[in-house]
């Protein structure tokens, strides 16, 4: 979790993280000075969490597809073989090149026939955070999870001690039970993820204190602008899909907004350690799987209600009569995550979806990222004591 | 209305304006240079315009929560007494603060069980516009309408006249006649609220001709970004929940997004008196809660039609047929706002939600505030005389 | 396509391109110094693509209404004659005036009769790109299509050869089959327009390699942020409904998002030829209308499904076993443009919506701007050779 990923030989960047994911290997072409990448569109079987398991399309056996990765100047040749049962075509968002690369079937060329392999080749010009994506039936494609992130590097090195992250976003209609996501939804999307994997499925972010934290975040969820949040900093929005944001055009924020089909990397520096939440700030993308088949019944004296209902509903559920947070960990459906929390080190994080955890350590080692933060004494919240209450003249 | 509310005993800084709201009271210790809070989660009765009350949950008898006020430096002690019938937490959003301290439940604390008080303590060290919120069953408990501002003011005085209010965008979904809001709604609210006010049920905002006037919004709703526009002026954006925006970077705007789980504050000079529309751009935003079960009948001659459907469809009402401008006014169920105009000075002003009026004064008094604005002659759209068509060659 | 349109007579400033759309005349009433403007509201019958034809509400027999174009100090007098069947007003969104002209039913002025005609005057101070729409039933009324643009023109000549365009954004929920708008409609719009067009109904816009481009994006939809997307180049917003961004506070995008309510300028220098798509980037934003009747089954083998679904439900139709590019041509309700695509140099486009093409040109000429774009030989991306993917040791 905690190593800086190596780069391929004869390269000097510093390779980018991408929690639960992988970057996509390329050749270099002796004499040719051209970088070739092989992207294959394809079925994938994936698991969003312990306990969903999905068939999605996706890219070379994983969803995200891989971080393609490169640097500016660089040549790049790839080769896209459909293995789809549909045409496809790949789109590179945010990348200037000749208009025939640029990957809208019937505009700019030809759809790729199942089982064919096109070709597509430019320079990048630019360093960024880009992305990739089909452009012929992207409803139905991006929805079963054909995404992913392209990152240029620049020429020159980081200034300082970085941890370098890619997360994509994305939103899933999976209805419980279900192993296909319905293409067609267009709102009401249930299954909310970062790198196509929902808490507490999603792999933690680990970084030293003091360490610059730069984390690229794409967005190509079918219809939602997602809220990012991170609790405990404020961050800088350093740069989009369309080129960096120079510094004295940056401002602060603790939550940003990331439209889809949009980029946006933030920065901050990691001086305040402990495990930091990290999320989609919508209630509902936080959180997994509800079944909203029954109302909420908060306030209502539930007793025998269910076994009543069941003589007429069978499986009805009464919703929450003292709130929902009583309904985490009970029985569930077969193939969802509904109601389903992490292991945390204060009881079980009923959280879910688009969240995951900042784990800022005075000294990163597998060990302290693996463990839970120890806090210092007397600074986590806990009971008051009738001492306390009493000094502080507070009646309860 | 207009006047500004008093420093407590002892304190600089001028307290911010809440509108239909209140500010969160404390004690400061002596010689220990704490201030102590005291939060108690409960279920509140509150009304959210005439005509519609809710059993919703919030903080100290109040939904928003009571205004957190205090100065950058602050060590503040604050007891949350838990009242609900289910645990709860309290997440400080956007302040900083050691990691137990943070409010997550199973992440950093354990979570308050019902009756119990938990003590947080920590020291503001940035100025800013912040919030409060559960980090506990958040679907449910936000949407029940447990959020709070919290405002940390610098050190130093405002540097004009200022007037600084404080307003909390939230949205419910609360079925016609029902007093609890569906805590499991994802899409669809319908009731929207400024303060957990809707139109017509809001306070307006009243500033004297030359004022600096500063909103400070928060969105906590669950899952829209609202666009909150003023007519008639154009502001800045000046901070966010991460931080002030200094003066060169921010831009003009007349409507600003405000994403969910962000704080947008925004200036502007109050130079142009009049009465000025403040609200929700989203046009279902501004309005009350509507029926949907009929489909509008735009162009239709619906003559007879209600009498003849009713036979089968008791309660059966079509829906506009000249469109939707002659629904107001008439009878509506127990319990709701539908199409109930407030009163304007040229007639029902038939907006809803998410809606006020910021009152500009050339001289700011109880009377001039209560009032409506008096406009110059010849300076109100009105009908135009037979001479003024013929004049202007206008053929109608 | 291509040609500027010309100042009307005595004026002086470059007028604004609007596609699909008219620009509103004026009457310069001698020794008045005031331009006098006749904004009729109405019913308008209204082509969105070919094979769908609604009965809309607009101004002046179109909808978007015609843009008014004025320049930064004009006194203006505009009447504006009722002719709905319910009452209207006119709302001048971002336009500084004096309050009684700002043309909120019941708050600034009465509402304008059916039959009725209103005389609104007062001076654009400022320069910029606005909106004007109803204010009176806004719901209903900014649904069947009633929304404008504004556009204030500086004192000063554009710096450069400058194309500049107006697009207004609008949402639509239209049954398939139906011409009336649902005007109810909160979420689930499929029918989504640039200047009240759908791709494949969209005109292009060109430009000439060189060339400023400046697109004005309004977007008055009901209730969506729009991610609008250029593809090929990064562009600047610079300026919003409250004002010019000035030069050292711009960021670079591909994607800005438009929220409901505002206006966003975007500029770039056309430098890369070609046949660029321009979409908003919400995947359901850029198609045509879909039956959501039936559920999507890919993977399924449906050979004989319809047949025997039809048995029992007429006109069952099995959506998308490959995927939903199958779906394109195939028969299709009357009066809907569901899966209808453009022609393309390629092959159909199958895209729809919020969908047009930037085309730029060496040199722009109207048969290079009707043409498609010729591609320099070997920048197509199109099928691998066996030789090529033998070199490059791509096996698939």
């Amino acid at each position: 979790m905690v190593a800086i990923p190596k780069a391929p030989a004869g390269q000097k960047y510093q390779p980018v993280i991408v929690p639960d994911g992988a970057t996509l290997p390329f050749e270099m072409k002796a004499g040719q000075a051209v970088k070739v990448f092989h992207l294959v569109a394809e079925s994938v079987h994936h698991q969003i969490a312990p306990g969903l398991d999905i068939e999605a399309w996706g890219y070379n056996g994983r969803t995200p597809g891989p971080l393609l990765e490169a640097v500016v100047g660089d040549r790049v040749r790839i080769y896209v073989t459909n293995k789809l049962p549909e045409p496809t075509t790949v789109h590179w968002h945010g990348v200037f090149l000749p208009n025939g690369m640029d990957g809208v079937a019937g505009l700019t060329q030809p759809k790729i026939p199942p089982g064919k392999t096109f070709k597509y080749e430019f320079t990048f010009t630019e360093a960024g955070t880009f992305m990739y994506h089909p452009h012929f039936d992207e409803m139905t494609q991006i929805a079963m999870g054909m995404v992913g992130m392209i990152v240029v590097h620049p020429k020159t090195a980081p200034p300082r001690r970085l941890r370098d992250f890619s997360l994509m976003i994305h939103e899933w209609k999976i209805p419980i039970g279900a192993a296909r996501p319905d293409s067609l939804a267009m709102n009401d999307f249930n299954v909310l993820t970062f790198n196509s994997k929902a808490f507490p499925g999603t792999s933690p972010l680990a970084a030293e204190k003091g360490d610059l934290v730069r984390i690229r975040i794409g967005n190509l969820g079918p219809m939602d602008h997602h809220p990012i949040h991170l609790h405990g900093y404020a961050f800088e929005v350093v740069a989009t899909d369309g080129g960096p944001i120079p510094k004295d055009r940056r401002i602060l924020e603790t939550t940003t907004l990331v439209p889809t089909g949009t980029t946006r990397v933030i920065e901050f520096v990691a001086d305040k350690p402990g495990d930091w939440a990290f999320h989609c700030h919508m209630t509902h993308h936080a959180m997994n799987q509800m079944g909203h088949a029954y109302p909420p019944l908060i306030g209502t004296d539930t007793a025998g209600l269910d076994s009543k209902m069941r003589r007429v509903v069978p499986g009805y559920m009464s919703m929450g009569h003292t709130g929902m947070g009583d309904m985490y960990m009970t029985d569930q459906p077969d193939n969802s995550i509904s109601m389903k929390p992490g292991a945390g080190p204060f009881g079980p994080i009923e959280m879910g979806g688009m969240f995951t955890i900042l784990k800022v350590r005075d000294q990163l080692t597998e060990a302290s990222a693996a463990a839970w933060y120890t806090h210092p004494a007397g600074t986590v919240a806990g009971e008051a004591s009738a001492a306390e209450l009493a000094a502080d003249g507070i009646k309860v």
